[in-house]
């Protein structure tokens, strides 16, 4: 792993971590982050968005990938209610929380030389789906274990 | 339905149209397009690109989402191979196909002073699942119908 990977991972784990934290009150704790062979997220409810340079020559995807417990739990927190099942509502604090991953790693990357903008963010919502970064770069995965259950943000930067 | 927003329907579906006559060699016919108030695709594959202005102040998002039918079949014709699941490579192309119609789509909302940058695509797959392109923007909703099945292209610019 070469050090500029290990410092994106960083920006994405941390990113991670302070928005659950900030905006969930959910303490997140780092797992292994590895760079996947098999370019697949399995999860219930994931968010997506897509980002590039400014240039276009530059753009990546990210997702971050609940458990169907997890994004209950987190998203419960942070909205201060109890959610039995994945409604709009849970789908939408999913979506806005992977916005916001985003926008802070997008922030610490400008010190890389890494300018982003950003699209809008997708929920995916499905027991068992599966995410593909469709890039020939590596994916970057970053799991992340809550008192709720756990997440994994998957990155790839090409 | 503004002329704008049909001008925008008109764009993104002329690009999948285009897409799947040249790259897969599959004729496909527009079904009735319209504005979703429920914000859900239902399908098995689904390809997700997010885009950008330049400057961040305009973003969206686009989905093009298949049965599972529709994708082997559209995926077979285009590498003339057959393909009896969705494996990494039906993904690929799915991706692949995404990640074209945004371009064309994107070359021609030049036209409309709309100069979007796009990220790259991610590729879902999972028996009946939803995506919700989470924005306070109307999702264009573009049904297109081929002799493989149907699909449908959803798109969100905020």
């Amino acid at each position: 792993m070469t050090e500029k990977v290990k410092k994106i991972i960083v920006i994405f784990a941390q990113a991670g971590i302070n928005v659950l934290e900030t905006m969930a009150m959910v303490k997140a704790g780092l797992g292994k982050a590895y760079i996947k062979k098999d370019q697949k997220a399995v999860g219930d409810v994931s968010g997506i968005i897509g980002f590039s340079s400014k240039s276009g020559s530059a753009k990546g995807s990210m997702s971050v990938t609940f458990s169907e417990a997890s994004a209950l739990g987190i998203v419960g927190s942070m909205l201060g209610e109890e959610y039995p099942e994945v409604n709009d509502e849970v789908k939408d604090a999913v979506g806005e929380m992977t916005n916001m991953i985003c926008g802070q790693a997008r922030k610490d990357l400008v010190e890389m030389d890494m300018i982003f903008e950003a699209g809008t963010p997708s929920v995916v919502t499905g027991k068992n789906h599966t995410i593909r970064h469709v890039s020939e770069r590596a994916i970057l995965a970053i799991p992340l274990d809550t008192s709720h259950g756990s997440l994994s943000i998957e990155v790839c930067i090409g």
